[in-house]
């Protein structure tokens, strides 16, 4: 029998809208033996998503709510301590669903991908070699189309996709403008992450003047994290036969009521567009070459990627609030402790 | 010097909105004499389109708005009855951009298509073999990448594009399922062109509720020429990774100001949609071979059409708005006299 002791963080009361930390408790407990076919993680690293709001909530969604009472459903990074699993050895460390918590017993299908050892570090897997880096790579360019010398727009650039997207455009050859909510992001992105331009949206009194003052010619890919109000401004800027890569609703805390705005379908009939959804997990089975790519520019040094590390589990309940109020800086990480 | 007589419905007045009688003018006066490199085409049958209220409109458009006192711009099918063009001989029957007159003088760039003499009549060049034809086989086809077994929704269905998405849909092995505005046209459409079921909007309570009852798995493609209430319902009823085909946005009369309706990015997103806009004006290229092989299935008894011809230029002033308010029965013809 194991001695070892469980710490989670579970969801215990349902939110509408974005999940705030009198929704989660702490828990302490045993860790139960992994049984046949079973692993234990040991987890090192907890991610922090949008996507989680949406988890959390009960609205019809494209995955199940997370049941009450349970750790909070997250992505992570840990070892794998013990193992039932012929094809899984102790020691070796994997990047899947293991949640919020210290310990997780899990089976291999819970796994979504290996973590190849490189001189990245291991807390790499959770932005850009996870859920973030792949999803900028696989939207950006499976829905994306992007040619040399187009011009994309991207909401949220600064955030954990969005500054990505940037860098890709820039390897493609096109030319990025994004958008972020503080002059300090503003500034950081454009520095760093690929962006030829950036705007304030906060600080801007038109929003549709100020991208169209950013991208004159207009633009040919909108990659969206947002809706809302944003997505209003930039669909009117798009070019001929643009595309929209619907990638995140950030914008709006709650679908309950349906929020209004305008209506899109006049633009995209009359600028021929192309409006899609992503949700990274269709893709599964493109994560291993995604990966791949993505570590081969990291290490070469086309893309860069930031982190904010929190501390310890305590930190996990308010920083999927932290991260709709937009104060992370790079992608927000939960350092198990 | 040319003894004929031309007649034209000149645009006179600017409308917002829908085109009413009271901004189109007759006129009567003498036809000039084709010049080098022109045909003088005698115009048998004039189209009545619902893109004609934007060519009206001076809303920012796909296209030019028509210039004030100047024929309405419109498609028609006429015969060349002198030409100074080497390749175009008297007699032959040519499809273009003859506007709403009696008489053209035209380069060979108005015309879009030949006419290749069948035993179909004169007129099926301005429906199934025409705009409305060569429409719904490109975007069907182009943007909806039907399979067969798959669930189609339609909207105007009844109407002159929406008659042959149903039958294009049956010959590829889907189930379509159309709206229409009148328990009449819902009949007709179901016995004739090609719908397993219909849907009256203007009867039903609940219109989610109701596509939902004829279509109880969903809908993999919706085919829209409306937007409005009717799409806001339809894509609420897609399936993952369904097709929208934004053809037109026949709702609204107006869009200025730009009318408000519940967003729809959280369904782009969370069903993995894909939401296009088709104007047929960009696939000028593939007009030959979509209108062979529509000839080949009218041909073939495989698609059916019809037509409501209207005898007389006088009838041109109010046939757009006849259009909108759903009045006609089939592609919506006049014939010159």
């Amino acid at each position: 029998m194991s001695v070892r002791e469980n710490r989670q963080v579970r969801l215990t009361a349902r939110p509408r809208g974005i999940p705030q930390p009198e929704h989660f408790s702490l828990f302490t407990g045993p860790v139960a033996d992994p049984g046949k076919g079973e692993l234990l993680i040991q987890n090192r690293y907890l991610s922090v998503d949008p996507a989680q709001r949406g988890w959390a909530n009960d609205e019809g969604n494209y995955s199940a709510p997370v049941p009450l009472d349970t750790p909070m459903r997250a992505l992570a990074v840990g070892e794998v301590i013990e193992s039932n699993v012929p094809d899984y050895r102790t020691g070796e460390h994997v990047y899947g669903w293991f949640g919020w918590q210290r310990y997780c017993v899990a089976t291999p299908d819970a796994v979504l991908r290996r973590v190849v050892p490189s001189s990245l570090p291991l807390s790499a897997n959770l932005s850009v070699l996870g859920m973030n880096g792949i999803t900028a790579y696989l939207a950006f360019h499976g829905l994306g189309d992007p040619k040399p010398g187009e011009q994309v727009l991207v909401s949220t650039a600064a955030g954990s996709v969005g500054s990505f997207v940037g860098q890709l455009a820039r390897i493609v050859g096109c030319r990025a403008v994004g958008l972020t909510g503080s002059a300090e992001k503003a500034a950081f992105a454009k520095a760093r992450y690929g962006y030829a331009d950036m705007i304030n949206y906060r600080e801007v009194v038109d929003l549709g003047a100020a991208i169209r003052s950013a991208c004159p010619d207009g633009n040919d890919i909108f990659f969206d994290n947002t809706g809302g109000a944003i997505a209003d401004a930039a669909i009117r800027t798009m070019r001929l036969r643009g595309r929209v890569i619907q990638c995140g609703t950030a914008a709006n805390a709650s679908w309950t009521p349906v929020p209004t705005g305008p209506r899109p379908e006049r633009e995209i009939l009359t600028r021929r567009l192309r409006w899609s959804g992503f949700i990274i997990f269709d893709h599964l089975a493109e994560f291993e070459a995604a990966a791949a790519r993505l570590a081969e520019f990291a290490l070469a040094g086309k893309i860069v990627h930031d982190e904010e590390v929190l501390p310890g589990l305590e930190h996990a309940p308010g920083a999927i609030a932290k991260l709709y109020r937009g104060e992370n800086h790079g992608k927000l990480i939960i350092e198990v402790d």
